[in-house]
């Protein structure tokens, strides 16, 4: 049997007894969990908008679904087809499963695996049981763990399962940034300031961070923010035109505005935002959550060459990542505001859903 | 004096005399235009949509303001500054005034050129006194004009000015369209079949086509198109599942949808059912011209690592064009519907303009 933070119902989870998880398939590595953490999308499924895993759970409302998809393991046991570990290994968990060569996979497009029946992808805390546990169940532990460099803490190496890859693949990657743009970063929580260090590390001109928290804004400043605007204290157009005024004459002949605008909040008045901030030719990255539509002014910006990118984190850039981390070049510890022991998660939930008043970002749960 | 096309306001054209160019600048080409088409943004203006020209043609009623900006020229007189041009070669009049050397057309993207004192970029026929005219002023001609090659008749070359090089560039390359891929293109006016012709050189495994119009669904099969929709003749959801139907077992473990939708219409409810047809990792290019707002359903596309572009012809890949219709692999011809001499003019926007009737597609006008 093991401890692990379950799932039940919609606003209801237990840290408890289960049992613990075996080697299931050749490709499965089973990992004693280290250090974890929580991510905004565990709040959506303890909500119960994610439905998936809602009717998993109510299948088996004794045992749950073991919530969590980021985790730094020391690898316990490896399936007979596992070639790249070993038992005493320091792993990063990837949040995406790949089984490595699917159509998607292939394609470099991880987050879509159709490897494992339809089970792969986005799966950990989500359709299989995840890393919020003393143990989990890697499958296809070969092309989903990352070995750990020597080091490096588990608080930097943990904001790499997920955080990182999301706000460099889906924001900075996907928005096409490089040395010497101009990019707005719209939302400062974890994703938002993990998209703030990611884009620095590419030498961009300017990075203009906006977010209602002060605190926040602060803290994007200290890490890098050329500019900072809290839209709670200024109207609706003085926002845009303070983008606009930011922008004016960066190159002769340039029109104002960013080259790239990062979504990473998930409403509608932030998405609509990043599409007045965008000079011709730029980029709208969206990493944020939506559950709703959005209005596309495509009357405005038909002529404007723009693109517009959504996405899921393939994690297929986490070597590079790791690569910078270990280089200095990229320190993501400064997002992390808070740590817990395990028979403390209960606490850590309440704490992370109230980060309005907590000013919690990430928290590091370890045994 | 010559003969011109001139707007003067809203609804109303004029086949009449104004002064013949003159060259203004050394960067200047002046032309006697041999082939002169109309397109759908002429419409446009002339409805009073497109503000800065009627405007312009409002200071100077008297004269108007010429419209157009397709045309094959031969040159009769060049500025001191063009090198490239001499009296008596055979031209293909881009749709995009381009300076060279402005930071965007040195981003390849001459739609926004800033080289002219803000009158660069789309300003035929909008700005300045466009092509359908006995002659026609080129500013910057050393980076405005092509030379025609032998042999290839004007029908064909005309095509080249705007409607091939616009679904190419925002159609084709920005949807990223390769071999192998599943293409959908809604609405079959010029630009649409231009899209198919231009897709079709890419070598998709197949092309969906979508129109109202059971006589352009006729066309598009013989131009290439591997399948045919009305959306008038089915229910919008089974519209979707059809698609979903042809792109089904494609490849073993991909989804299915195509992985690129081309918009060449211009109207929320074709714009919203691009969204529906795409794959995961699929892309929209936007070539349609807007003039509301669309439903973006972010909701379903956040997780879908989705693209959407838009943008404005830069005739960048005019010469790439121009040779696939050199070598035989393009042939535009078949999207030229009608022929008429220039002092038909006014009948032969009239016939355009009721293309629904009259089944007009692109019309070739010569003196």
């Amino acid at each position: 049997m093991m401890k692990a933070l379950t799932y039940i119902s919609p606003g209801v989870i237990a840290w408890r007894q289960i049992p613990k998880p075996k080697l299931i398939k050749s490709t499965d590595v089973i990992g004693k969990v280290v250090a974890t953490t929580i991510c905004g999308s565990d709040l959506h499924i303890l909500k119960g908008d994610v439905l998936e895993t809602t009717e998993i759970a109510q299948k088996d409302p004794k045992k749950g679904i073991v919530l969590g998809h980021e985790a730094i393991i020391v690898v316990e046991e490896v399936g007979s087809s596992i070639t790249k570990f070993n038992p005493g290994d320091i792993c990063i968990v990837s949040c995406i499963t790949a089984c490595g060569s699917c159509y998607y996979c292939e394609k470099n497009l991880q987050s879509h695996c159709s490897g494992n029946e339809g089970t792969s992808g986005w799966i950990f805390g989500h359709e299989i049981d995840g890393t919020q546990a003393e143990y989990v169940r890697v499958p296809f532990g070969n092309t989903s763990l990352f070995k750990a460099p020597k080091g490096v803490s588990y608080d930097k190496l943990l904001m790499l399962c997920d955080a990182i890859p999301t706000s460099y693949e889906i924001g900075v990657k996907n928005g096409g940034v490089k040395a010497g743009d101009s990019v707005a970063i719209v939302g400062l929580g974890p994703v938002g300031l993990s998209a703030l260090l990611s884009t620095k590390t590419l030498n961009p001109k300017q990075i203009i961070a906006i977010d209602m928290d002060d605190q926040r804004l602060e803290l994007a400043t200290k890490l890098g923010a050329t500019h900072v605007i809290n839209p709670g204290k200024v109207f609706a157009s003085a926002l845009t035109n303070k983008v606009m005024e930011y922008t004016t004459d960066l190159i002769p002949g340039r029109e104002p505005g960013v080259d790239v605008a990062i979504e990473c909040v998930g409403v509608p008045s932030t998405f609509e935002l990043c599409q007045d901030l965008i000079t011709s030719g730029g980029s709208i990255a969206n990493i944020g959550v939506h559950g709703k539509s959005v209005e596309l002014k495509l009357q405005k910006l038909w002529i404007k060459d723009c693109k517009i990118t959504t996405g899921l984190v393939s994690a297929n850039t986490t070597q590079e990542l790791l690569d910078k981390v270990v280089d200095g070049s990229l320190d993501p510890s400064p997002i992390i505001t808070h740590h817990f022991k395990f028979d403390e998660f209960e606490k850590a939930y309440e704490i992370f859903k109230d980060a309005k008043n907590t000013k919690a970002m990430k928290i590091v749960l370890t045994p």
